[in-house]
């Protein structure tokens, strides 16, 4: 099975690391293609460059050609997710809902430490709006931005280490969840630092896509996402960038 | 003062007929200017249309030219509220949150009648989001689409009347927001038929709108809304259609 | 127009100061006529307190002889603002909900600083009866008490601001309401200290009644707010302490 | 021990009824004395009535001169009870709440049948604010205002009962709680045709009074039910209509 | 009447020590039986446990012999009183419900102090399931375990009153209930450390039970307690370690 | 792999119609063993026999002598999972939430299509208890019971579907669960019928249990599932029945 893995940010070397990472974990005879949108922002930490990345990933998307089994939105807490849904007929798993119903196997709360302070908010909102909010315990923010991360993994460790223990002391969280796709590869550090399962959105949205295909399952067209109407649709596709 | 009262489709003649509901709500000394966006759906009724809709409402609001006080966004349960409070320093009113707390203020609980079944869940979530959803009784569909709605304005009263009177009935509001920016001038046929008040969203945005305007309020910009980070981002501004 | 701000105490001089607050916010046309209770308390921090406030509160207003169109309720967290609805065809704005609903525009969440810690719960409980707790961060209490604020506001704004800075801070709220019909005044000196925008009730609640009134709306009588039954009531209307 | 029962409207006979149905489950030693306000109205229906009683109440239970150890509030879903609380030391028992937290023992959830269908909010908002709303299936009305009931019980019992087997059956309560003072007396009846067991506040009250007097517990006054602060207060204690 | 209060561990001193707190609030003419399981752990502190003594319970309930009106199931945010409930006819109270349930008369708010960290969110979610959560400040720990109450009384109070204060100070709680069987008689030293009321399971309970037996109360068999149906069941009753 | 699936009830063919279903979905490599507990009863309907079936299945897992690395719970809503996350170092995983939480990814709301009216409240507590209520339009009983299911597949269907097509039409579900573990195998046919994607809680539960093994992640140890404390147990294990 061919599984799409889309960036949300226009750094080729966060969408490399994020389909390394999914590879890392997929099942033997899942091929993964790393997508990186065509615009959009390098990395994207608020409102205003979430919404951008959601238009630029579903025209990213549908510019593939090729056949493909299943699409992963590798943003954490971004837009966009809903929409993918309508145009697509495959499943579509964000990385923020597979690492929140992952970690609701794994312990009675968890946290999500996350880069920015600014997306706190929106990450708090999706989980809302996907229903997966409840056994959250908090959602906490390193203060590095994503790029930073790259930069630096080693200090990225620290700041996320702190923010962690914080959450297993104060918060109560039994779960991490590593709140942003470049953090992907981290967690194994982070498991030993604080003896709690961390779970990374990227490898737990490998396995939710493949067993939906497995199951042969995908999004119901019966309301929320029905495939949009035909209306007349000025601008679209974009292919800004490209 | 000059409010800006931006479409979410690309009707023009939705945008005239918002912009004239708006004018003949407003306080004297107050400049409606309505805007279309460049590129996107004729109508918006769904996910995908609503994201392009966020991107290219954002995107004519930056492209207007002259100095302005405040921005309404006319469309219903539309996304994008978020993105463009990061993007202006002037107030931002959403037509959705407009009606609803202007509901709240007139009876125990309100209900939303809207245009087609797909979209009552994305007016709800965006009521979750904007925590104005505690008092709503109901968000109903007519089952009639937007450009219906301006084709046909008898039949659309019909079909909306006898949703909202399901709505009084079974569903117990005490009020009825027009879930809809093409419903703009039929809050009084509508208030006669079923003996509550209807709100009206675009009307309900201007007096806000003016009001925050006049308290000199506007957009926090301590955290979810702080103007974005710099960085580089492709295809942006994009002024598709133009 | 005119509008009735009613204080909730006996105390002129908060009424006056609430009324020249209102006046300096009001649009050209507009007369406010600051109305103080017959009877009840000097100053209103309970419920008891505030019972008695509401049934002084609905006594004055129905005493009040002229012509008018719509009345404000200036007291924070207080009971009665259901009877006036009930009592009255105009629209009644009660400042708690004012503040609230004015502040859910300009930030993500909010928090509200009021008196005394003990009519903390009497807020959270009016905000949650009014459908306007879900943004809502904390309510945080200076410590002081009404009167307290009136003798010596330099004192005043350093209390509130400590608690609104934490406010800011630790709960991540983004705007401060100032919980109390008396701080009416201080919200400019507080903004300046604390960088988010602060909403004084009695302004926010005269551009919304205003908004009302111009949208030619009032309360809905279908059910909740129902004119009251024809009935014997024993010592009614009060006019006690005249 | 002697509880006093205090009536919220003015109606002797609805008093004597409730005082009567108290006395009837009152352990041997307990002295029951039933109180009709000085003042307020024939019977509460409404928000304006019920903070009417919510003052006269308090008014007439300070009135009362000998000791006492406990006082039952015998409204349903009235205002008020916050305050007898901050003004007593003895502990206040309100039959809404008695009602709802003994049906909680009984099945997995309840519904309450009331009178007239604007007290329905009334109902529900109080035991929002008890804490006791969420295994609350659902308030319905009978439709019969208070003293109908009063007036003609039999065509009250089969107003009722038609009711409560609606909330049996299509609500899924498994306890039916009785809201209404006035309906006292009723509960066999209508247990004998729904099959549920059916709660009547005023018993409910008598046994919770009893029960925290022999347990030494009487309301806390650290925070929101302390005494209230002496100042000076006009026209209170009221004694209207003496 | 007779009251069966059974214990959910197998430590016959801890049963002793209910029954004598059930004993010394009983009414004239109550009878109180106390049952220790005949199989389970000494001390409950868990799910696996609780789950264990959820059977346990039953069983030992089911063994007894003699004609009985209620049962209590004393242990603090255990399983199982839903299964008592089918089994029996008898009203069943358990002491989680019945602390918190008398809690909510006596201030705005309550906490809990309970034993180990590990046991705080089983009576979290007990109390959200049935219903009497929205008035918890805080579930907290004393980090001293069942059996160590019973070793170290003066080392438990002062353990409890630690948090029983911080649970005031910080959380806001008015009342304190005493979430563990084993702390009924430490009531009273609390109180007079912490000022606010406390309440002892137990004793809530005893009061509870007796009160729904006077009323003519019991568990409602149309839904969810209904009696088992009659089917095959291998290897019960258990009667282990008897 | 290997996976153990445990049945909850005592009647081999379900345990063998349960590993059937399991098998069909496996990946190559994993190896389903199908478990049925010692004791306990023929179906489980309640909270007695779900209580009974809790201990039966935690006792029946650790009689098992070979390694294995996941064990799936395969009851529709009943207790005892906690028990085993705490008893075991191995993934747990309950069919409830196993399709609750993919029924997530394919649609806005789901349903769950259940045997016997009683058995509703339970799935529900269960959801609420895992957090995954949120996006949970109606639970639904098709009123045939679990042995039935077994001797009459095709009135089966027939129940089913016709609860299932009100769900999508009056509740607003876009996916339906199936309520029952008896049901695995059903799934296509319903779908068939609805129109809607169809989740067997067994089959999601394979998937999921063999990506947690995959993935390395396990039952959090640090506080709500840390393993039993050392202490004397009597009566255990149990062994009943064998």
């Amino acid at each position: 099975m061919r599984i799409l893995i889309v960036n949300v940010n226009t750094t080729e070397a966060i969408t490399e690391a994020i389909a390394e990472q999914a590879r890392s974990v997929a099942a033997p005879g899942t091929e993964i293609i790393g997508l990186t949108p065509w615009f959009g922002a390098e990395s994207v930490e608020g409102n205003f460059e979430s919404y951008l990345a959601a238009i630029a990933v579903m025209d990213r998307v549908l510019a593939y050609e090729g056949p493909y089994d299943a699409v992963i939105q590798a943003g954490y807490g971004e837009h966009g997710r809903e929409g993918l849904q309508e145009l697509l007929d495959v499943p579509v798993v964000d990385i923020t809902d597979a690492a929140a119903s992952t970690a609701m196997y794994l312990g009675h709360a968890y946290s999500v430490v996350t880069t920015l302070d600014r997306t706190v908010p929106l990450i708090e909102d999706r989980l809302k709006l996907s229903g997966l909010y409840d056994r959250c315990a908090s959602v906490r923010a390193s203060g590095l931005a994503v790029l930073e991360l790259e930069a630096d993994p080693r200090r990225a460790v620290e700041a996320i280490v702190e923010q962690a223990e914080r959450a297993v002391r104060e918060d109560k969280a039994e779960v991490i969840c590593l709140g942003c796709g470049g953090m992907a590869g981290l967690d194994e550090q982070i498991r030993q630092r604080t003896g709690v399962p961390v779970v990374d959105g990227v490898s737990a949205a490998v396995t939710i896509a493949e067993s939906l295909v497995r199951l042969g399952l995908s999004t119901s067209k019966v309301r929320t996402y029905a495939t949009p109407r035909a209306k007349q649709v000025v601008g679209w596709p974009m292919r800004l960038g490209r």
